[in-house]
């Protein structure tokens, strides 16, 4: 046999050709051991960024990522009801927060592994922490507790899951080669593999607000994923969604939890509601669990009416160290959930500045202010504020009166900064022709 | 002023747009201070290694990894004689040994800074060490001592000379990205400009026992350096040879400094000579010394024919170490040289195997060879063998009886390796045809 020499292997890729399974486990082996030092890793990374890699290289550099590190285990009676979902990241998106109680309460079990927020992109984890006592470190054994008696957790990721990506996405960052397809698929798939699931909706955003705007490429992204997951045996379908305005009305952590719970009561906007159902429902057909797509998003639907999702989401908060009592509150009905949960210090409302209807409101540029605002973080481990962001009072398409509020800032400053007025002013456009705005909606469904 | 940022360097190199000034700077003196870390070393070798560099770039490249250190000065009334010769690797290539004196017999400074072989490659400073007590490391006041005294000297780089090339290089070598023509340019380039020159002549092989084979490459490599050159304000000329036979009959260090002697008394053999002639006639024609470049060879025809070349050799052994007595024996006419010099325990003949002229002489088995025999080294830092090598009694054209040697091995082994007997008698052929054999020859002049 011969011996795998690491320039070969970056040379092979260099030069366009297609790496063999063996050639990406020997990669990440190097890699994990720190043997591939530095300047190769770089070296390697541009190539694969340049050069690509194709459906059996990823799948096969997914896998041995993947296999870098632990992978979860669970009891066999579970088998076939393991199933998670991933989004590319919108904002306002707090899809997690009542996809994972709704989907544990139709029977699946649900080892959400999330991330926290950088930049204008939020974080599940840090809006999790907005409720007072939420653990997201977790041990293996507690996970496996926790699924069995409530069937989801949400938690942060450990050490031990997946090192060969912390080294690669780390080295990627200072590269210029975080934006290869390729490598985010890989990136994402072998964290959730990791998580030994049976089945995987994937949310693929494309539009303004988006991390990749171009529909193309995140059609491609997408249907990179769907193989990659598919091909490591798990069963993988992507919603490509729009994402332009936020998701729902509010944009911060907490804000966000006090709408989750809302929603969990039967009370989310429609497009926060449609998004639920969908993913869920695709998730629940990909497990065998319903004949049809239709028939998960029903039962979705009915989880979220008949109380057992919220009854769940509380469960949920319990076993991850959030008082019963106060849990038990935030989960009643009719709660004063905000009350219960940190609060900014003031709230400024922001006004229309013309009459007719709304025809834009731009998400990255309401990201961007709420990130300002002290919701989000401009570098790793930096402290957030958990009670500021926006709760918007007018969606594309309502009728706007000069001087009616369209959105309302939660902020600790005394007065609102001119700064934010100027970026609020800027991210809503308000028209009085025909109505054409773009809500945030489905565009395709790609699966195996 | 924007600040520059190291990864939107590598992210615009790795989208193909061209890299300023400034950023080519930047980059440099990123990487001499270590802030330009490893894998981003590495992902910027790679995006250069297939975005590749413009003329502009190149240019700047080289002039910033020459000022990343010292650059040899030298006494303004040596303005416009200082000149220095570079070849990208011949086999038995002993061509610096002959020209550095002669040019100085010409009234040419030669500030001769040349490296050690690797692999099949032989080096400079290897052969020159053949000679007991010669010294190639000297301080920059020795250099000008003996530029002024002698006119040339032949000397090892010193650290501070282009530290950008030496973590340029390292990278380069471990990550696939050697073979970058910009990236060849602007190494050998900043080291020749560093040594503060007038002009220089480029020796660029091809063929099939040349670094590159293909002659397209070379002469794109060629015209890089030429432009490269030129665009540092050094007057820059190539010339694209053909290399395929060995260049003259030895291989090996101390047979090649046998042969240079020999050369330098006017008896080298043709390809040799007809070598040393032409670079050094462009290279005085360069300077502006000659009204033409066959005045120029005709002028280093004659130092060589009227002995102050061997003369101008002989000073320059002394004033680097070398005894006054030893250096008058070796290159006294009619001087036993071989006797003076390290030889190897035995010698070999090795004769053709058929009837019929000689063909081909594979110069490349031939280097490998004499690398497995001890002249080379396989890892940097090794040492070598200054005694053993080939001594050619045949040449393309040549006609072979069978039982003839054509070959004469120097060696220390008591019998000469089954394997590398094997390996030369692939090296030759023997033809019975017309006589159609390649010998090493000028195909064509790039000049500015």
């Amino acid at each position: 046999m011969s011996t795998l020499r690491i320039p070969d292997i970056i040379s092979k890729k260099r030069d366009g050709k297609t790496l063999t399974e063996k050639e990406i486990e020997f990669f990440v082996s190097k890699v994990v051991d720190g043997s591939f030092q530095g300047a190769q890793l770089g070296a390697m990374l541009m190539a694969i960024y340049m050069k690509h890699l194709n459906d059996a290289e990823t799948t096969a550099l997914t896998r041995a990522m993947t296999h870098s590190g632990i992978v979860l285990t669970w009891p066999d009676r579970w088998k076939g009801h393991i199933v998670d979902k991933h989004s590319t990241g919108g904002v306002g998106d707090k899809v997690s927060l009542l996809l994972a109680p709704a989907l544990a309460a139709c029977g699946m079990k649900v080892p959400m592994i999330s991330g926290r927020g950088l930049a204008h992109t939020g974080g599940t984890l840090d809006k999790m922490e907005s409720i007072q006592g939420f653990r997201i470190h977790l041990t293996h054994q507690e996970m496996t507790d926790i699924l069995d008696t409530v069937g989801c957790f949400i938690a942060g990721q450990t050490d031990d899951i997946v090192p060969a990506d912390k080294i690669m996405y780390a080295n990627r960052d200072v590269t210029g080669t975080v934006s290869s397809l390729g490598l985010i698929t890989c990136s994402i798939i072998s964290k959730k593999a990791a998580e030994n699931l049976d089945a995987l909706v994937l949310d693929v955003k494309t539009g303004k607000a988006a991390v990749l705007q171009d529909e193309k490429l995140a059609r491609e992204l997408a249907t990179q994923m769907v193989r990659a997951g598919n091909g490591l045996g798990i069963k993988t379908a992507a919603l490509l969604t729009n994402m332009h305005a936020p998701i729902g009305n509010m944009i911060g952590n907490s804000l966000e939890v006090v709408e989750a719970i809302e929603g969990l009561h039967g009370k989310a906007p429609d497009d926060l509601s449609e998004l639920v159902e969908r993913l869920g429902g695709h998730a629940l057909f990909l497990c065998g669990h319903v004949d049809s797509v239709q028939d998960g998003c029903g039962m979705i639907n009915s989880v979220i009416h008949n109380g057992t999702a919220v009854n769940t989401f509380c469960a949920m908060l319990k076993a991850q160290g959030v008082e019963p009592d106060l849990a038990d509150q935030l989960c009643g009905t009719g709660a004063d959930v905000r009350g219960l949960l940190p609060k900014s210090k003031r709230t400024t409302e922001v006004p229309c500045q013309a009459n007719g209807y709304i025809h834009d409101i731009d998400g990255l540029k309401c990201a961007e202010v709420s990130c300002q605002l002290g919701a989000g973080r401009n570098r790793e481990g930096e402290a957030i504020n958990h009670g500021v962001g926006l709760e918007l009072k007018k969606h594309i398409g309502d009728n706007a009166e000069e001087g009616e509020p369209w959105v309302i800032v939660h902020h600790d400053e005394d007065t609102l900064p001119a700064h934010i007025l100027d970026t609020l002013n800027q991210a809503i456009v308000v028209k009085s022709g025909p109505r054409t705005g773009l809500r945030s909606r489905l565009i395709d469904v790609i699966s195996g």
